[in-house]
């Protein structure tokens, strides 16, 4: 960022009244009656109601469309752990961006936690406020543990964003630059840089969808993860072949992927020719990238490309997934967001990107023409398509895979086949 | 409530959107401009901000204008103990309220605990998220143990309402009272019936007032409280006197003040005939007073009386107190609500009453007019002075007693002198 963004951005965030996001009365409150009905003592009814039948809670409260944004502040943006405080604006942003794309409302929430089990009695504790819980910024591997100890405890949705919404962008993204290419994902060479809460997800997703175990090799900050290395956490083991080699750049020898998750310039030009023809290259560090396009695309001519910036094509953005896959889940009250209603939300975007852009959209972008190739294979942002072909998607799955507490919804759009 | 009210009730809260609270972003997020600002990249600027310097939260973010409300659902108005979930509503409707009459943003927190040091646990890791907590709707004698940990533990204000916030308000319209009626607080004779959160804690205010603890006769759901028993706990001890009488007849016999605030119809004529000479009568039980205003007026004439209820004269409201409270609390940044500015919030509630009613108060409320005396020495809610007068005193207040971590706002009311 420049010194200019920089004074902008703080100037944004402290612009009266301080921080970005507020309470809103959804219903009129300024007459003594309209008080009577909200407050006392109106209000004794739908606590009676909700009393005899919880149910009710999705009917006389806004729980149903309120997800809690929960952070520890151990992993924030790339700046690492600066604590739960430190971390507000982030889970603020993340509550504008849910309410702008989805409509969904949310209470962001910064926790002091001295340890993964206190995190995680504190969120359970809070269940009865929420319909959905969006974690955000743990870092790995407690944020495994995390998520699996309170998707388990649970029976509203829990979704670690920086795992699987990350993972859903990347498996769409992939999908379709791999068709670009004229490759198949179950024989694609993967090396994946990065084995922190996106890396591994996405590895896993990506297995979901029929790339082998085998061909992938993962490199943490040590080097390749490998049979003989004594220092993996369980989250590693299962990528940890017998292999000899040992360096980013041995691995990226024949490489038809590569999925940086990592940190800015690890990549160089070398790497990038040493990779076998027609290569993937997802540099997803920000704000730099593991390697530039400008120089990946100068070092060879046949290789597409996604980072995670705006200014670039294709860029991964997890807003193309969260607020969307919260929207379908909590439209169908699903108790879950499991791997089928991932999936969708994967197909769903992969299928979009193929179909002409409206001219609004390119409008949004200042753009004349853009058509699925190897300048645009991601769906962009401000797509308005996405909000009822990613919620249906992912509803869709949910009612399939029986964790939906209601049906698919009628004003949605004709309900999607089963997807592949 | 009819039947009527019911249904008026349950639809006002099922109206589309469910609920009665939402987010709204304070800042433009529609472009990617926008959202580069809201969100990545420039939202790292006030994270490296707060990192570096933790008072920079208030400055970057919404938490100095943020408050929990947070309960457990154990004693949910006079519903009792309907759990975390089915006192959401309650919890909304005191977001709403907040809002409507402060500007103040809450999140209503319903909290599934199975112990009071769990709920303690919870609500203390919460700290980072917000600039004071609200305590609601949690069970006597748990309640004063939670409020005292909590307090000693967090650097932000917390504050238990049904304690608290109704010791103020009982407090002004005693003090108006006992002025109506010629009478001092320091020899008044008060009974108190109910010995939960509201009972109790508007004692211990009285007392700083100056009552004197040994001409108060407390009475629980077993009679008079007496050195004599066994089953108090140690909330109630201090009010244990030695004394002959063991029923509220007996307890009533002389009294000069009543203060109710237990359950419907105990109270009969007969005992308000026994009271001293000009007595004054708070039955706040709701929606049905101990006493209704039309049995004790037809018993004696020379009473003044208050109830909980927005249909008699003098209604006891909690919300003349916690938003103009937290308010004054929020604006100098106090550390706590601690005594000092409870009996500010009482003083300026008392004066305000003693002041002329503006005619768009009036209006407000249907009256051509209506001044100081027995129909009227409790302000109104929907006085828009209270803002002024109530915030003014409570910052002065924590000024004074230097819990304050700002100054006394520039865009306030002259400064009041120190409250006597």
């Amino acid at each position: 960022m420049t010194e200019k963004t920089r004074e902008a951005a703080l100037a944004y965030h402290a612009t009266s009244p301080a921080g970005k996001i507020a309470i809103q009365p959804t219903k009129p409150c300024n007459t003594q009656g309209d008080l009577a009905l909200a407050y006392t003592p109106g209000v004794a009814e739908p606590v009676r109601a909700i009393a005899a039948s919880p149910e009710d809670a999705y009917r006389y409260t806004a729980k149903g469309n309120l997800v809690a944004v929960v952070s520890d502040g151990t992993a924030v943006l790339g700046l690492g752990n600066v604590g739960p405080l430190a971390s507000k604006p982030v889970l603020e942003g993340k509550a504008v961006l849910f309410k702008r794309f989805a409509d969904i409302d949310v209470f962001d929430l910064e926790i002091k936690a001295s340890s993964a089990e206190q995190f995680i009695e504190v969120v359970a504790a809070l269940e009865p406020t929420f319909g959905g819980i969006n974690l955000e910024d743990i870092a790995a591997p407690a944020c495994f543990a995390i998520e699996k100890a309170l998707s388990e405890r649970l029976s509203i949705p829990v979704f670690h964003d920086d795992q699987h919404g990350t993972a859903v962008i990347v498996c769409a993204g992939l999908l379709n630059a791999l068709e670009l290419q004229g490759k198949s994902l179950k024989t694609a060479r993967i090396v994946c840089l990065g084995a922190g809460a996106a890396g591994l997800t996405s590895l896993h997703l990506l297995m979901s969808l029929g790339a082998a175990v085998e061909n992938m090799i993962l490199v943490d900050s040590r080097g390749v993860v490998h049979s003989e290395r004594t220092d993996l956490n369980r989250y590693k083991q299962p990528f940890a072949h017998t292999t000899p080699l040992r360096t980013l750049a041995e691995a990226m020898n024949g490489a038809d992927v590569f999925i940086g998750v990592a940190a800015a310039d690890l990549v160089d030009a070398q790497m990038i020719r040493a990779m076998a023809p027609r290569p993937v290259v997802f540099a997803l560090a920000n704000p730099v990238p593991e390697i530039l396009p400008e120089v990946a695309h100068a070092a060879r001519g046949d290789l597409v490309m996604a980072t995670g910036r705006s200014d670039y094509p294709n860029q991964v953005n997890n807003v193309l997934g969260f607020p969307f896959i919260f929207r379908g889940a909590l439209d169908v009250r699903a108790r879950q967001i499991n791997q089928a209603m991932q999936l969708g939300a994967v197909h769903a975007l992969s299928a979009l990107a193929k179909q002409p852009i409206p001219r609004e959209v390119l409008r949004a972008y200042g753009l004349d023409h853009l058509e699925f190739g190897p300048d645009y294979f991601i769906p962009k942002p401000l797509d308005g398509r996405l909000r009822e072909w990613v919620p249906a998607a992912v509803a869709a799955a949910a009612v399939d895979t029986g964790v939906a507490q209601a049906p698919y919804p009628a004003h949605y759009p004709p309900r999607p086949a089963p997807s592949a």
